[in-house]
């Protein structure tokens, strides 16, 4: 377990200095410094990585959220924005000396506008609570990653989130349409607008994926979208991940954008039937969800369409569901994936890389391959229109080795999926985890660029330093700089 | 007429020398000095502001680009990228001192994966040129702006063009997977890629719309979508505007997306129908043509919606498009709306503000009430569905008083449509028509924002200068900074 805590002489002095500067602008129940109060804080959802803050902040206003970048300015802390943190890449990992800044508080809906489609909320609102509150009006907000029911808006933007029906809705960055931010300097920026386009440059568009780095957002306007009239799902079995693989592109050829089209292996689809009893064929090799939502002519006619091709691709079973309830259960399994891991294996380690989709077939046998050579299973069980895998790992971290053979297996899949023109990260977020394997996808001009508009934003790299973007330094220790091929030494990240 | 050239003695000696530079490293077809060959490059589509370049080049490859920018750099010559030169707001209108970069000879389509539904092609690729080359696959590339027979990508990226179809399809950063971009330090950069989404700050949409400002582009990989199955469009006669604009409000709060959803009000329909026969009802006050396209159910069933929509909203008469050729003849009067008013009028201003679409309504109402005011016509012909209004205001230059009446109620027309909520331009940019307005748009701490940008890509402004984002001195001077009510002082504008 990392635990980087700096002397602790050291720290206290500098932290009483700076609680002192943070209760002069704060009310006290904004402001914790106790470890015990703190320790709720130390990880996000990439629990491996822990780091006690010096600080944690709670503002409950955009006044409080200045106030405390204007003392973090003045003496020089580093601060770490968080959301709800179930972030998986540890981006809201806190930094020893620094103060965390917690959205948690910031967690009003400030309006709902049902005929211009638009809700105008905080950043600590979650994600699921946005459609509950638009659902009176058979609206709700599309994006919906696995842990909607816990995540904040907030950290939606940070990571630009994603979801299993992001093929169709798009993901955060297409759902949003204005944010209010408060730069390091204490200045409130209006990006975006509720307009088609608006005027200068896209700096809404930075700022969602931008991972705490440019600024703190303080107000979110997101798109709200009709409540499709129904949707209905097929589940479709296969005798073997290529053909699955395959039936997956052949959809898209064919010009059909499902609301979700995801695949499970048949080491997921076993690992979670026992747990969920979604119905799903466990002899087959994989299954693939593919949602139709809309109108029930257009869900008809796009089940009979996506039931052909899928047919048509060697699908050896198709069950269509014939209800609403049936359709979640379906669902229930895909969305459980992750809890399920945990009960068949003490640890797992979830890879989030992204390949061109006709590149499925190839890499889904590359990584069948890989567990042969490290020894280990892998789930796979991803968003596959998206091309977005999310390999899980399982392994025993008690047993020695198996974790360095954990780690070995994700840099193989990460090299693989780069090699075939894929990215290291699909909607997890770099964060800390993989800032080395940023090396080996952008160039040093690219990195370059990504550093001066950071400096823009944030000339004294008080913002969430040392993640999603890494330095040239950093680089050159690393040994990489855009080697599109080969493997990619990731077992050279701090051991855990 | 603009015309600033400045001394001829000090430009010829500096033209020489720049000339001189140029030709050391581009063949000599690559460089244009003479007046009579820099004469074609010294306006774009607002073609009211002249002004011919110190030297135009022309270069065919990346490699030109870059050597151009290295003499650029090295000299301090200010550049003004230029696609096909169609742009309505004088983002390439040439500087004195300066150098166009014309990205008209790199026109290459260098692959189409018809599978992977991309094609990569090179800036001066016209718009239409792409879907001509998808068209044997069935796909076409969806944004699909007037002018997409004669405009190039590159200058669709630079300003993000849009279309009578962006309201289904997006705009052109919704249709753009990747630009590859050469910085003015010479530097090449892969922006965005083919997968989902991309690990780092999201620069890809940042250059989409940058007019120019941040790099140039050299390369874009673009998404191709099939060719929907059938289309068919709906004109729908009002006895009103307001009854009109609400229909529009109408049909988007019944949750359908059309793929097209004009407006043209009665002078438009009037000065359209003898130009171009096109069927229009020019007894209605207005007439909405509403697009739905996919499979034949799709098109059935929402073509019924929309239909009872638009009737429940009180359309006066309604006509649905019975074949491809009645369906195009039906387009060809709103697409030549723009050449048919050049027929009835010696002179137009377009206009581009973008409101939000419920205020749609009032806005009309208040164009209208504007014509008595100034005494002059308006023909109203827009992207309705977007709230995208395109006002052109008839005047004639040579009836003095006339063009500063025109310029008026321009004025008078952005200011309306800032003080509903909306912004100064949808889709045609600021370039340098608009670049006082933006001082009513935004904040000084957002305009700083949109510099500290521009700065980390170009730190001595030599990426067209003084167009898209106006100084703080220029607001300044121009004595406005973020009013969001109240009468713009458009009037101050250069006068030509």
């Amino acid at each position: 377990m990392l635990n980087a805590a700096p002397e602790p002489g050291l720290t206290a002095a500098r932290q009483q200095a700076v609680v002192a500067a943070l209760l002069a602008v704060l009310p006290a129940r904004c402001v914790l410094s106790d470890a015990e109060d703190t320790r709720p804080y130390e990880c996000d959802g990439l629990a491996a990585y822990r780091q006690l803050p010096m600080v944690v902040t709670l503002p409950d206003t955009e006044e409080q959220v200045i106030a405390i970048l204007g003392v973090c300015r003045e003496l020089g802390v580093p601060i770490v924005p968080r959301g709800a943190g179930t972030g998986l890449s540890g981006g809201a990992l806190p930094i020893a000396d620094g103060v965390v800044l917690s959205t948690a508080r910031l967690n009003r809906i400030v309006r709902l506008d049902a005929y211009a489609r638009t809700a105008v909320v905080q950043p600590g609102v979650r994600n699921l609570a946005i459609s509950e509150a638009a659902a009176p009006h058979a609206l709700y907000y599309a994006p919906d990653p696995s842990s909607q029911i816990a995540c904040s808006i907030g950290g939606n933007v940070a990571e630009n989130s994603g979801g299993v029906h992001c093929l169709k809705y798009g993901l955060t960055v297409h759902n949003v349409l204005r944010v209010r931010v408060v730069t390091i300097d204490g200045d409130v920026l209006e990006l975006g607008g509720e307009c088609l386009d608006s005027p200068g440059l896209d700096l809404l568009a930075v700022f969602i994926g931008s991972e705490g780095m440019l600024g703190i957002v303080t107000e979110v306007t997101v798109k709200l979208i009709p409540k499709p009239a129904t949707a209905r799902v097929i589940m479709a079995s296969f005798g073997d991940v290529v053909t699955g693989g395959n039936a997956v592109a052949n959809v898209i050829a064919a010009g059909i954008i499902p609301a979700g089209l995801e695949m499970m292996d048949q080491t997921s689809s076993r690992m979670v039937e026992p747990f969920v009893k979604a119905g799903y064929d466990t002899d087959a090799a994989a299954i693939l969800l593919c949602e139709a939502d809309g109108t029930h002519e257009e869900v008809e006619e796009e089940i009979a369409r996506m039931t052909a091709v899928l047919e048509g691709a060697g699908a050896s079973a198709i069950a269509v569901s014939q209800s609403e309830a049936e359709r979640m259960k379906f669902w229930s399994g895909r969305k459980n994936a992750f809890p399920a891991a945990g009960r068949i294996s003490p640890d797992y380690y979830c890879m989030d890389g992204t390949i061109p989709r006709k590149r499925l077939a190839e890499v889904l046998t590359g990584i069948a391959a890989m567990e042969t050579t490290h020894g280990l299973r892998c789930a796979n069980v991803f968003h596959a229109g998206d091309g977005n895998l999310h390999p899980l790992i399982l392994f025993d971290a008690n047993k020695p080795g198996e974790f360095e053979r954990a780690e070995a297996f994700g840099a193989d899949i990460l090299a693989l999926c780069v090699a075939v023109g894929g990215t290291i990260t699909g909607e997890h977020g770099v964060g800390m985890e993989k800032i080395n394997s940023m090396c080996v996808q952008f160039t040093r001009a690219e990195l370059d660029a990504f550093f001066a508009v950071k400096r823009a934003f944030d000339p004294h790299a008080l913002l969430n330093p040392d993640k999603a973007i890494p330095t040239l330094n950093r680089c050159a220790e690393f040994g990489k700089m855009h080697v599109t091929a080969g493997r990619l030494p990731f077992a050279n990240l701090p051991r855990f």
